[in-house]
């Protein structure tokens, strides 16, 4: 065998089918599951429905994420391990691309023998892939997943495949939203998910503090190319005046998008670090992942995002303010 | 006869079941359907949607309402007549009150024979009523109603139950929803509803001088009997100031609730006339409705309403404070 195939061979991904990945997990043990890093509802709701189900089946299974998940999404772990087990099989869940393991990537990149996904922009670093962009939740595709594998569904699993759901959706608000995740959400409620408590705490519980930092992100709001976007700025001294930590802030993402006749909706983030990360959020025809695909991050067509490590708000709001008026050209 | 007895014929209300009220509407011709005042997606949607198949069954059918329906509703009438026909029978929507029909209340309020309803506080007030509270909306008993008529939904009927949906549930948010609500959501995705963009025009579209105006309101809430309650105020001069007209602020009644640890969130809105509107939002324990009725007002667990003539809104926030901080020891 010439070394070119060799190495060819290890660069491909198999894309499997959802029995095909059951089948897979049917005959593992010692399973890790990963969360991405800024772990969302679904990344740790679909580990956690996931772990849950695989331990139902008598495996070993555990769960890790290079960051320490908000406090608002404990319940979905509790009574679940932390890696700590001899392990054999790694699995990613809601993972688009390896860089997103963040630090443990060095430990775990090369060595993920199946990621399951629903993100349209996935990039294959895994043995064998189930990527189905159709889905409006990784979470969604659990769900089947574990009725492909007979496991019958507890009141914790069926929370932590609702909790993305719902997370992923906005609470079934956006247009990635089919009859099936509607189904699967009925389901999960007979199952015992407590809909409402779930999204009390995902969406409807603010401190005030974040009350107040959501205000000051409201001042700030610019508007450009006659309307059609809108930019929100969050600086660190929001974050020092109002005392909110930088998860409170989660959801401003999606108020610039809020204004009529918005349809690129952008928010600059300053992290501690001094980087600057930028979300966008688009109605159509913009498409957020096409915008931020440029500045070498992805998403949704509905939700993306990308980073800067280096330069100022002022200077990267100016970059993408451009970028928008550039990208708008091209899809008028 | 003796003459009471003809009274209180007249005065009952015969309870009914979906089936029934299908052989009912079958059988009569010339139908006018009636919404509640104030009208929102739910009452809206359900006459739309009923409109639209008794017309499929070959029906004269009409709607009509106290007040013009905002713009935001527009699509659902879409080539739906305002009553003008002879009228032969009259039926409400989502109507829970007699005086709820506001100033038709005269010319029909005596002729409603048949009443269609999800509110558990409903108020008999016609010839027959079929009411079912644990319906997340009146369009979800529509839809079964259309479903027994043997009526195939076309968009824009599916597109009317999906409004009536989303908007009494805050996007399938709340308590109320149930796995029929989610079954009865992803058929009507099946049926042509564009949820997405039906939520983008009920939740996500906000003008400047809407977005302005919340900012305002914000800066007025208030935290009382230890955070449990938060109250904010809506004076007429901040439509002054910002150009906003009353429905841009429909969504401000959510924003005390949502605040960490307030189980009972208040909004006083002045009204044109003087007339000061309560609306109190609540998490368990707290029921909104109960608060509501001590002021002749009622509506759900979760969201309710009162109104008051007479007073300034300082006047009467000190009033619903104390009648708050009265509430709370009694559930405590």
């Amino acid at each position: 065998m010439p070394p070119w195939q060799g190495l060819w061979v290890l660069e491909m991904t198999e894309d499997i089918t959802c029995e095909q990945a059951a089948a897979l997990l049917r005959g593992w043990d010692h399973i890790l599951v990963l969360s991405h890093t800024s772990p969302d509802g679904d990344t740790l709701g679909s580990a956690a429905a996931l772990i849950r189900g695989l331990h139902r089946l008598g495996k070993q299974a555990s769960f890790a994420c290079s960051e320490e998940p908000d406090r608002k999404y404990e319940y979905l772990f509790e009574g679940i391990p932390h890696h700590k087990d001899a392990i054999r099989h790694v699995v990613t869940v809601d993972v688009a691309d390896k860089c997103l393991l963040g630090s443990l990537e060095r430990e775990y990149g090369d060595r993920v023998e199946l990621a399951i996904d629903h993100h349209g922009t996935h990039k294959e670093f895994s043995e064998k892939k189930w990527v189905e962009p159709a889905s409006a939740s990784t979470t969604e595709m659990i769900a089947l997943l574990l009725e492909t594998l007979g496991v019958k569904l507890d009141k914790p699993m069926a929370g932590s495949i609702y909790t993305g759901l719902t997370t992923d959706t906005g609470c079934f608000r956006y247009r990635n939203v089919t009859p099936r995740t509607h189904r699967v959400a009925a389901q999960m409620l007979e199952a015992g998910a407590d809909g409402g408590e779930i999204n009390r705490k995902m969406f409807e519980s603010k401190s005030r503090r974040q009350v107040e930092a959501e205000r000051r992100v409201l001042d700030t709001m610019e508007f450009f190319c006659e309307g059609k976007c809108a930019m929100a700025f969050v600086p660190q001294l929001i974050y020092r005046e109002t005392g909110a930590v930088e998860s409170d802030l989660d959801g401003v993402a999606t108020l610039p998008r809020q204004v009529e006749g918005v349809i690129l909706g952008i928010t600059l983030k300053e992290r501690e670090s001094g980087e600057i990360k930028v979300s966008v959020r688009s109605n159509p025809p913009a498409n957020a992942a096409k915008l931020c695909e440029k500045f070498g991050g992805g998403g949704h067509p509905g939700a993306a995002g990308c980073s800067f490590p280096k330069g100022t708000m002022q200077e990267i709001g100016k970059k993408m303010k451009e970028a928008c008026k550039a990208y708008l050209k091209e899809i008028e």
